[in-house]
């Protein structure tokens, strides 16, 4: 059992949270209970299962076979994002997201979202795409990688189980434009309202930036759509915008 | 100009932070430019206007007349929650949100939200309330105040032209009946889907804490409706299951 913070294993795990440490290792952490089974039931490859006894709680972990190993109080909360760190950290191998490698079936709903920066947007996101049964999630140009530990955590595991690509925007236009697959952008000055918009068959909805919107290289690609606004136009969070053009295009495929 | 973060308006300032001192003093915090706008728009009583001079941004400060004190970079950071301070915080007093003062229209639009804890979520929901042009928000039995820092930050100032009241769960129910309102409630295992559901009129809709749901004190209340999911029944992010009632809501009413 490892006690100190200084251990050089705790040392490497602790800099997972740094995007250029992923980006090297090619791993990533899963914090909590729930996120990390999730993940083995997904069959998310788990290098090492951290277990902290001290801060576990009375649930059983189920390991599926991975090496486990035991960690104290103070490594748990230098590994951890949360203020009130779990009792459970899993290092895993970061999965594939090549949009070359991402197959989709017939008349898929897909959501496309750009440069987002939040990771909580983008967890958020993911949990809405699981919730209304979309085909993808194609994050395009992001500013936050999708094994940031605050995106998994945000996504509450819907990271494992919503099938999701990365990608260059230009990419991403030519792999839906290929597929004949309509483009729906959210536009606060769009003139036709969602309601109105046709979002049967092959359609991918998309949301912008948090803060620029949606990025010019979509002008002659995506069917503007407006969520009604009262207030003023950067109102709606971008969560809520990808969830409200989800969940209407579910609505009109009933 | 105040430069020390040991000076005693600053600590007293920075206290603000802490629900308890915000529930002695009437006092809070708005932070950033765009949201104390907002603030001295909707006429919000601001008491002091503190300015950063080497923290601001081109753009200009309205003061609207409000007292304004010049302070050093060290004290804002003392006092602002975000990592990077932005260069005007406002101390305003707090503004009444008592039930029995909340007047509505014929046929309002509501959303009440029950024991809602996570700030970023309560300011989402006035966010979308906002966009959505809800009458009102009605925050039963609130585990986080709604002038709590971070609240009102992840509102971006919609706390301030959105009609909101706070009162217990029972208050709330009795205010709904005597004025024939109906509540239609988010559960995960109701029958009637939310677009089967008729959702004109007077309607309030509902929505529970981010674990435990809706308490039983509606049980006899609210009409339960189901926003479908294909995943995880937690799935959706307690402020995107608003907004998917509040813009239904929305829709049917068109």
């Amino acid at each position: 059992m490892i006690t100190s913070t200084d251990n050089p294993r705790i040392k490497a795990y602790a800099k997972l949270k740094n995007a250029r440490e992923r980006k090297r290792t090619g791993l990533f952490l899963i914090e909590g209970h729930r996120e990390v089974a999730r993940a083995l039931n997904a069959e998310v490859a788990v290098d090492t299962l951290l277990v902290c006894d001290e801060l576990l709680g009375p649930e059983p972990i189920e390991t599926a076979g991975s090496d486990v190993l035991e960690i104290g109080a103070a490594p748990m909360r230098k590994i951890a994002m949360r203020e009130n760190p779990p009792g459970v950290v899993a290092v895993a191998r970061q999965f594939g997201t090549s949009l070359s490698e991402l197959h989709v079936g017939e008349d898929p709903l897909l959501l496309i979202v750009e440069e987002v920066e939040k990771p909580g947007n983008l967890g958020a996101m993911m949990r809405t795409c699981d919730a209304v049964g979309a085909d993808a999630l194609i994050v395009a140009e992001p500013v936050t990688d999708i094994f940031n530990p605050n995106v998994v955590r945000a996504s509450q595991g819907a990271l494992f189980s919503v099938a999701t690509a990365v990608a260059g925007t230009n990419e991403v236009i030519g792999w839906c434009r290929k597929r004949g697959i309509t483009v729906v952008g959210g536009y606060p000055a769009a003139s036709t309202e969602l309601w109105d918009a046709s979002l049967t068959g092959a359609v991918a909805m998309l949301v912008g930036a948090e803060d620029a919107g949606i990025s010019a290289a979509w002008d002659d690609v995506a069917t503007p759509v407006r969520i009604p606004m009262a207030g003023a136009a950067d109102s709606l969070n971008a969560s809520v915008s990808a969830a409200l053009l989800l969940y209407e295009a579910k609505r009109q495929r009933r």
